[in-house]
């Protein structure tokens, strides 16, 4: 799979709690993406316990397939953390402590009024022939050297730390080092990303069929998760058709946009509550969401863009059918005739929290998200969603949703978000 | 490293998305528990790309330390999927299309009112000497073959198909496998954990100090989140001292449970929303809840719980300062006398919402998420719960958290759940 002039590297996560997962992997992302822009291709990842001895495997086992080779995590001051013995035994080098990681961590604790505890001064404790990286924003330092011809780089494994010590310290240097070799500068590594909700993935898989053509070293990729489907386009330019290359994805990049149309709602980092916020701010609106079976979600991603206090005024969790009436006055009557999952009382609810909070536009959510309360006719993951903006034509759209309780609230979420994007658009 | 009758297992995460991370990983929690329940432990997780060359050495690397491998991913249908062929190259196996598989499929599929489609028909394809594994409640079929004296287990990669087929079809040919052996059954890998709040790292470190008696084979880890600080114990009972393990394991989790008292808040999978829930329910109490810089969370968090409308009657999120007053009555005189950033109006915006909804207890949260909004007095981070009981002594609690707007508003979401758990607890 090598190509002439290509950089692999590997990253190995170091923590017994990252073994066993649970929690998302932001250090992944960054790292890909920050030594993608270098040219230089994320193609493994290892994730080992704090031992020693796995460590060790773990590098030697990564040195046989990686030139370059980031370690996060294990370079705290408690005895669990054993990344640096673990560096110094696997290339056989000798620990010693090293009078600028101590400056540099002295420094940092001094401007937080502390001193180093004993415990901290084994952060100093650095691989012989080791360069220390300066850490700016916390009191481990990091280290690299070179084994082997890869070159090894251990890092902190807190994300904040770990970001500014790549970007201060190991960015320039990987560049510097690429330069002092004499090369030309790797063709960037460069991926585009596409959000869509609202079809399965069959029916994008469809879309974008035949897209790629034959012989484009460009990747399409799908990826199903609750928010949607997510397309991805992924170039490898080698150096010598970089501007081909460039062109290639440009054009890719629109056909994409194009067969995608109405169901691509953000590209990138984008994420669904930016779009609808900045729409919003475009047009000078405010909103006011009531929330049945999301039980505050919705108001939650809104409120998770800064500044959304300039278009978001207020949320109602409605959840008792008593809140509905109380907080949205949703008539008592409409919700024993219709249910209060019904269409209905979705419009219902979306102008009872405009009119009483006299904002330019409602939004409302109520389904059964499960497992509990479903019935033969109103199934769980029957989700209505509605929307008013005070011109007596209130929306309200079915959804019918697969899944747990989470996946339901968030597919719920994601729906009326959407329904909201739409009618921004004007295509409502 | 390695114990008489240690049996280890790799765990290789198969898919180009997750290489780059940015999502979290349950399987490996869920793979970690089930295989330590039968002595097996998780040493090392690699994950790769959508690469048929590197899921090969992936394989083959994992044999040289591992006796177990569970691959998970790269089954289904897409062109994507090259997990089949990865491993029939690994082992030195033909792929040919397996007659169980097909059925298995093509039954499951009937059960939707579909039949396979020419990409489905990939799935059935097995590579030879392996056995199939039937998947309970997808269409793609998983298979397991020795080779090198590891076996090697492909699972999907989606959580609910994996999980059904390790308990239906993996975990008994495990059993099955070691009883055939003639070995005795391998002591469980016991994993106990504690969930704290409120204490920082270096506290909670100082708590369980000195815990574990010199010798003993039990590990105490410690995890840092916005959540709070997590304590794990895990040992590795060797059958000879399973008894004598045991009793130690019984006597630490005493132990760990009587020093972290009060900041203890659940064990386990359990979460602050379900011990705050089951608390409600068992004195009958109705909440209602006033977020203002959670901007839903709470609500959101309190109604992940399947029956949180038992206890959850409604919410008030009150971004602007105009809907404290609308929604809570919190006179707009104290708003601008005290600032909506204040014990003050924390402590009226949960009078507020238990008066208006009519419910036993009120719960509040009013604070400054940032990154903008702070000042000198009250800086990003500052934030206010209040709890209302009827009373008339509503309580207010201060609180300072750094990190950035999410991290803040899930610290807050948090210590507004931790301020009613103790007021439940009567520790208020």
């Amino acid at each position: 799979m090598n190509q002439p002039n290509q950089c692999d590297a590997e990253i190995i996560a170091i923590g017994s709690e990252l073994l066993i997962g649970g929690r998302s992997d932001s250090n992944s992302l960054f790292l890909a993406d920050e030594l993608g822009k270098l040219g230089i291709a994320v193609r493994f990842k290892s994730v080992v316990g704090d031992d020693k001895q796995d460590i060790v495997i773990a590098i030697h086992t990564a040195v046989k397939r990686a030139q370059v080779i980031v370690l996060t995590g294990g370079l705290g001051p408690t005895v669990d953390d054993c990344t640096r013995e673990a560096v110094a035994s696997a290339t056989g080098h000798r620990l010693g402590r090293r009078k600028e990681a101590l400056d540099g961590m002295t420094a940092r604790l001094a401007q937080w009024g502390r001193i180093a505890s004993p415990a901290q001064l084994r952060q100093a404790m650095i691989p012989s022939g080791a360069t220390v990286l300066n850490n700016p924003v916390g009191s481990a330092p990091g280290f690299c050297l070179t084994w082997k011809k890869a070159l090894i780089l251990s890092l902190p494994g807190v994300p904040r730390e770990m970001e500014e010590m790549m970007r201060q310290e190991v960015l320039p240097l990987l560049r510097a080092q690429h330069e002092s070799l004499g090369l030309s500068p790797r063709a960037p590594i460069v991926r585009q990303v596409f959000h869509t909700f609202g079809l399965p993935e069959a029916d994008i898989d469809a879309k974008v069929k035949g897209l790629i053509p034959k012989g484009a070293s460009v990747d399409l990729g799908l990826l199903v998760s609750p928010m949607g489907v997510l397309v991805s386009l992924t170039t490898r330019g080698n150096q010598s058709a970089l501007v081909k290359s460039q062109i290639l994805m440009e054009k890719l990049t629109n056909e994409v946009r194009s067969r995608l149309g109405e169901w691509l709602f953000a590209e990138g980092r984008d994420t669904m509550e930016e779009v609808v916020g900045r729409e919003l701010i475009k047009r000078g609106l405010m909103l006011a969401v009531a929330e049945s079976c999301t039980g505050g979600l919705i108001g939650h991603r809104l409120t998770q863009v800064a500044g959304s206090s300039a278009y978001v005024d207020r949320g109602a969790v409605c959840y008792s059918n008593r809140a509905k009436t109380d907080m949205l006055g949703v008539p008592a009557d409409l919700i024993s005739l219709r249910g209060a999952v019904s269409g209905e009382v979705a419009a219902a609810m979306a102008c009872g929290i405009r009119e009483r909070s006299n904002v330019s536009v409602g939004l409302s959510v109520t389904g059964i998200a499960g497992p509990g309360g479903g019935t033969e006719t109103k199934p769980v993951g029957l989700v209505y969603v509605g929307l008013d903006d005070g011109t007596g034509r209130p929306i309200s759209r079915e959804f019918r949703f697969h899944g747990d309780r989470n996946v339901i609230k968030q597919r719920s979420s994601q729906a009326a978000l959407d329904v909201l994007r739409r009618w921004l658009l004007g295509n409502g």
